[in-house]
């Protein structure tokens, strides 16, 4: 596989697609988008993703966006790199972490800096923003209960593409006003990555 | 594959999974939860699934919840039934197009019956629910633009999982205050599916 194109920002979901291909030994070209000057809805960043989002990648038959399909896409594609389970039921529990955070631990945070795509009066804006710390604190009470339980990987002895998913969102926190302290696992869990050369690599900037 | 249970309410987001069941033609028990009774944080069901929300589906190795998760697990369990692309890429776009579904439409519906989940504030949550015909119609207008181009299935022309989650979201549309004949493809494709047999039998009830 060559001829990937990986579109990112610091710091966003993206990360996570950036530390999978890292992880994957990928040979791929790292675009990064300006968020906060709004090169996401740049025309020419529009027609590689026209949702204005990032991550998107390029890949030789077409772009791909939403952070678990690009993430299962590059397990798949470097199979040497072991970085999903082969097995249905385990694949499916990994897609079931990823789409978790995906559908409910990104949007509950997202809430604070874009919750102006669910209201356009700023008291209701201020309102979500309010309640953010208390709902990524429910769901990463959930991630501490349930997932990581023998550790040190969030689907136990197999290092996969979730890993540097939760360390991406668990980075999400301060922001958020929540202290990682709080959840044990967690927050061990995002130091064990932070020793990981490739997530040195995709962290760089 | 025998031993699977699926948890359900008529109309959620658990009937893609039901439908994709039907199409698969798997043996497996539905059981109904009662939503407007708060059936979902029951007990009994949270220790099926401590979330409390549907779907949830019990296999012999365990519970698994999340639509595209549970889509893509039924269509690897099936593989005779067809529905799911085989190759990486044409997974990876059906993935695309499921977790696009479950973070960005699903969520952008919730706003209308579920506000109370993202502020407290009684005027925050009408706020919200007043955005949601404007969110739910430039969802709509994507997907229109950009799937279902040929036809007449989701991802062209095999019929997969996508095809019942599209389905099962495009009938939110009318209780969120948006006309589904504005979107021609959309409105063609959810007519379409309402003609399959597997259709018919998991939305009996
Ligand atoms: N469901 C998408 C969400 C992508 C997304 O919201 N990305 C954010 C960064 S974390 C973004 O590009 N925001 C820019 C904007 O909203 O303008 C995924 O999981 O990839
Ligand atoms: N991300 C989950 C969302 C599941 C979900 O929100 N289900 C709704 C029905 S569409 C539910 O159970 N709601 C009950 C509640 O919120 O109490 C998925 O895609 O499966």
């Amino acid at each position: 596989m060559t001829n990937l194109t990986l579109y990112y920002a610091p710091g966003t979901c993206a990360q996570a697609v950036h530390i999978a291909l890292e992880e994957a030994g990928a040979r791929y070209e790292a675009v990064r988008i300006d968020l906060a000057a709004g090169e996401q809805r740049s025309t020419s960043y529009l027609a590689v993703n026209p949702k204005g989002r990032v991550p998107s990648l390029v890949t030789e038959r077409g772009t791909l966006t939403e952070t678990p399909a690009l993430l299962a896409y590059v397990a798949r594609c470097f199979p040497q790199a072991r970085l999903a389970p082969s097995d249905a039921f385990g694949f499916a529990r990994m897609q079931e972490f990823n789409s978790y955070l995906a559908s409910t631990v990104h949007v509950a945070h997202a809430h604070r800096p874009r919750a102006s795509r669910w209201a356009d009066e700023p008291e209701a804006q201020a309102a979500m923003q309010r309640k953010v710390p208390a709902n990524m604190t429910e769901c990463f009470e959930f991630i501490e209960q349930h997932w990581l339980g023998d550790g040190p990987w969030v689907l136990g002895e197999q290092y996969t593409v979730a890993d540097g998913y939760l360390f991406t969102i668990a980075g999400w926190l301060k922001s958020d006003g929540v202290d990682i302290a709080r959840f044990a696992q967690v927050h061990a869990h995002s130091q064990r990555m932070r020793e990981r050369p490739a997530v040195m690599a995709a962290t760089r900037g």
